[in-house]
């Protein structure tokens, strides 16, 4: 309980730290039967990994995952599943400058605060890195939720600072090193642009990302407490540097009446999606669609004003290697992370309620 | 796991529907050896409770509490609390209309098609009378919150519709039957006029709320997954209605550099607050903020295209005694939710760590 | 995590002290659908409540149940089902010697060196009679375990003190105030008599309980750590004053090779039960057959050396109303228990493995 | 829930198979600032692991730990710790003629029925190999429990068969190759003798294992279901081929009367340890006292009548390298086990009472 499970009955706990020998993750709850290679789950972890484009850290991963259980003869069997990837460029004395001061807007202040010991090499287990088991476990719960009900996961960047990026097609995410799901030349240009003054100034930025979910079975999410939407903004909030999240109409539910936000219903179907996907916390049957803000992230070289483990007043610069936006890289965990929680509520729900979900009305 | 406890150390079990003969819960986990009584949960259950104002519903109910274990010669004992309410004022016959159609926007749809079978009088377990139990129980997390280490909690209205409210005070928040936190007289004036005429439209709007908890000790929440603002959301995305939740500077952060982001830190504290109370999880020792977005009730008079439980197409109008906007009763709920989010990171602190956190520097 | 839940997704939440206003339960993931009514639960509250024999108790309590919420129109609806029994027999003068004095062999010791603080009337929580709301919670899964699988609970006193009963049949329990599986009338009245002389020289005894289970579907249990014999275990060890427990051949394993324990299986079943249902952790579907030691009561008028609060040595006799030997009313406690583990591992079994399980060969 | 956590908020989630790559776990939940090292660790394996004799399997494993994360500059840091170890002996060819039988007593048969699938490797992960994880996390909290109270951990073999063992000193388990806590050597090589010749025979023999923890703190334990004792038997039934657990004076209880049963208190201590530790289901600060019943293993040469996976009748007969006596190499599992239900319960008293537990009377 210390916080390093996600999930109820389809459980990922991780493990690892960004400069230690290996991290990971015990996937338990699998059904048995499902056909699983490394082959399955690599591409995800591709996607996520760092040093890809010249926007993002220039640490070398090549994040490569090894099955150390739960399959047999390229099937799992129902016993866990643990997934390694070993760290392979480890540069701490890139970190040697910030081992006794506090990043401002970074959890150095509060893993210090907390247990009085922390391991300050790229972050320790505060790291973005640590994202990656998640994006493996996921991939394995993509591919169930697949294989049973059709669900499809799609994210991508909305907004970079204040550069807004229309919805064109889920399919451009992988076009462009934004996961921008837009295949406009200029925008993406001023995109690159803007990137690139930005590291020259060694200052990072905020993003926008979203998610959604299609083909989701009916009846998932319990009706109070573990709601389906409020474990997804559960899910969300958790990815590093996430402060906001939003489901369907989000914010924008504030100014709603009741008779413009109620979904009507007809017998082809709903006819908007305000709810995002889920009514009293389970699920509908449209497509999810969720939100979120993500900060900029807490090491750049701008100098700023703070304290070390001592108490003393410091200037903090952060050299080394880091994600000026690390909302670009987001996209593949929140896919990951909502294909958790909606394979976790799959197994939830047919516990109580014994059959697969229907799927509802017009969809 | 059917989702009707919230908390993991301090555990609230819920039981009830809006219109069986009792609603109640069963709070698990409390420390040993603190004063209680009815007298100190009734104050909270009364500023949540219905019928209070022209602008709930008005449905009369007492709210009475009774304590029903957990407690001996006026101490709690270590042993689960039980909180009962018996339910007083049910009239089924309001909601003979929408027995067997689904009201747009309701947890109507979800219950039909994840059971099979629902509770429709007053819309069973979906009902927002569902929030009593948890604001008896968040009453006994304030308290402990508040003996052990301080700490405060305070809720109100920031946003009804377009009409912005600019926070003047919490104190305000009991001045007026909106929960805001503002003493300008024109301002409720017009939300009092704003609501009037909703309800001769038989429609229903959305809000903003705003949740802070002062005094807050450092390091409370878990590095991963199991994060302090993670758990925060979850709680309040939980709340009936919500459909959006923020961290401090929340959906603001995506156009914010980290320059400008990043709180900085001297000997007296932290200059800012974008933060919202957490980093990397894990609390800082400034004050918690948080705010969400509250969705407009679906309970309207307002006629809407619908589909029954046999697939026939219906029109809606919703009579009966309903909120016309959820979201004012909902501050002390989110003072509840905050309460026990806090409560039981601060228990899961010390089962790891071993000691009270301490007060971080210039707070 | 107070300990106060039983089960993972069936769960039982209890609540209450045996001299306080009401005790009670919340049973979480019934499946939805199923009749239920008081009526399926007080014929086996009415088999363990107190004053039914000169043998146990005198304390007169109906036990009479309220279901609070969950049922709707006589079915299950997939939310929380309250139970709820109101204590009408406190004598808290009963007690009064042994508020600051610490039985020996009694939980009174343990309490305040937990807590504190305790409720020493009936011994607050730790009394027997809290084992009446799970006997309420046991009667549904009992119910549902037998309209799904056809799964039916016995249980029964095999030893009283030196007296072995020899097994006859199950129905003989309800014939005799012992819950002897036995119509032996001379073995009866040498219980009465032996009991009866106890009674007078104010003392207590211990026993011997057997609980069997009957088509039983195959595969329910986990491979590790969640066996279904070690929760089974976990079950029946947390039953009042039980210092042992058994499955199958239990410790007569000790002595057996190989060759004679393990059951061989035919085509028409397995050829014997030294397994009592379970391998490697999981239901074999042959019936679960488990026994249990039950210590003597520590309420008894002999006197005894002990300390109080004060750490001063005192004597310490018990006068009240007490069970002479609390193994008697543990039969239908012992039911209720194995009953709450099974169906519990049913909805676990079909959450990962999303079907019923098959009945095994031959059986 | 899959089953592959052991514990509340000192967890232990294990991975692996007989013939995988790797076995391993996930520590979480150790508090902060604990020197450890890999050297904490290998000696309780190496007194697990097998070839150690010519009494138990002959398969070579070093079982070499390595600790992947969680531990900064020889340090614990308050994050999880997951252990490594490879399989490096693996030999299925030995297997293959059970890959399709299910021999008696043995887990094939229920895996097959839960999952539809299994990996027969070596048993796969039904194997006593996957003690090995708990042994290594067990090191860990046997680490915390001596350096926080002095608590210790023993355990031995008792019975042998019909071979009684009587208990002279723990310190002589390390000096035979049978965990015996005796130095009588005509019982060691009448115990020798006997082995030899079950080996010949191809058979196995039942054994019974005690364990005891001294310098408990008073109160770990939680009053109802997860109760200390009950904790213990669910941990000791979960070890393989555990078929009865007792605690204290166990089955003797039944035939004890309350006058004898009770232990006594004085000033200096209990004068008795009928309770083995605990009363109420909370530890006393006794010493804590357990045996168990291990059955034979069901891996033997003796031809045996069973069936296929197809249901054909077969004959079994098991070659290759297995323990004749699973009981031998059970004693530092079982301290093991022991040890993670005590630093378990530890960390729950401090969650909910806050301070570390006294030391009670006259210990």
């Amino acid at each position: 309980m210390s916080g390093n499970t996600f999930g109820t009955l389809f459980t990922v706990t991780t493990f690892g730290e960004s400069h230690g020998p290996a991290i990971g993750c015990i996937v338990d709850g699998c059904p048995p039967g499902m056909e699983l290679s490394e082959a399955d789950i690599q591409p995800d972890l591709d996607r996520r990994r760092p040093g890809t484009s010249r926007h993002v850290t220039q640490r070398q991963e090549p994040d490569q995952v090894e099955i150390l259980s739960g399959v047999y003869q390229g099937k799992t069997t129902g016993t866990p599943i643990a997934l390694l990837i070993r760290n392979t460029d480890q540069r701490s004395k890139d970190y040697g400058n910030i081992v006794e001061s506090f990043r401002p807007g970074h959890a150095d202040f509060t893993y210090w605060n907390k247990y009085g010991i922390r391991d300050p090499r790229g972050g320790g287990r505060s790291s973005a890195r640590l994202t990656a088991p998640v994006v493996g476990a996921g991939a394995i719960a993509k591919k169930w939720m697949f294989e049973k009900f059709g669900t499809q996961f799609f994210a991508g960047l909305t907004q970079l600072g204040d550069i807004e990026i229309p919805f064109q097609a889920w399919r451009h995410t992988s076009e462009n090193p934004f996961f921008a799901p837009s295949a406009d030349q200029d925008l993406i240009a001023r995109m690159e642009d803007f990137m690139d003054a930005l590291r020259r100034d060694g200052d990072s930025i905020g993003a926008k990302i979203e998610v959604h979910a299609t083909k989701v079975p009916v009846g998932l999410g319990e009706p109070i407490y573990d709601k389906l939407d409020a474990e997804i903004a559960f899910a969300m909030m958790g990815i590093n540097a996430v402060k906001g999240v939003e489901i369907g109409a989000g914010f924008k539910s504030i100014r709603q009446r009741g008779s413009e936000h109620g979904d009507e219903i007809t017998q082809q179907g709903f006819l908007g999606n305000n709810a995002g996907g889920v009514l009293g916390g389970i699920s509908t049957g449209q497509d999810i669609t969720v939100s979120m803000a993500i900060k900029p992230t807490s090491s750049i070289r701008v100098p700023r004003q703070s304290i070390d483990i001592h108490d003393n007043p410091v200037n903090v610069e952060t050299f080394g290697r880091h994600d000026p936006c690390v909302g670009i890289r987001a996209a593949p965990i929140a896919e990951a992370m909502l294909a958790l929680v909606l394979m976790d509520h799959a197994l939830r729900h047919r516990a109580q309620c014994g059959d697969v979900p229907k799927q509802p009305i017009g969809i």
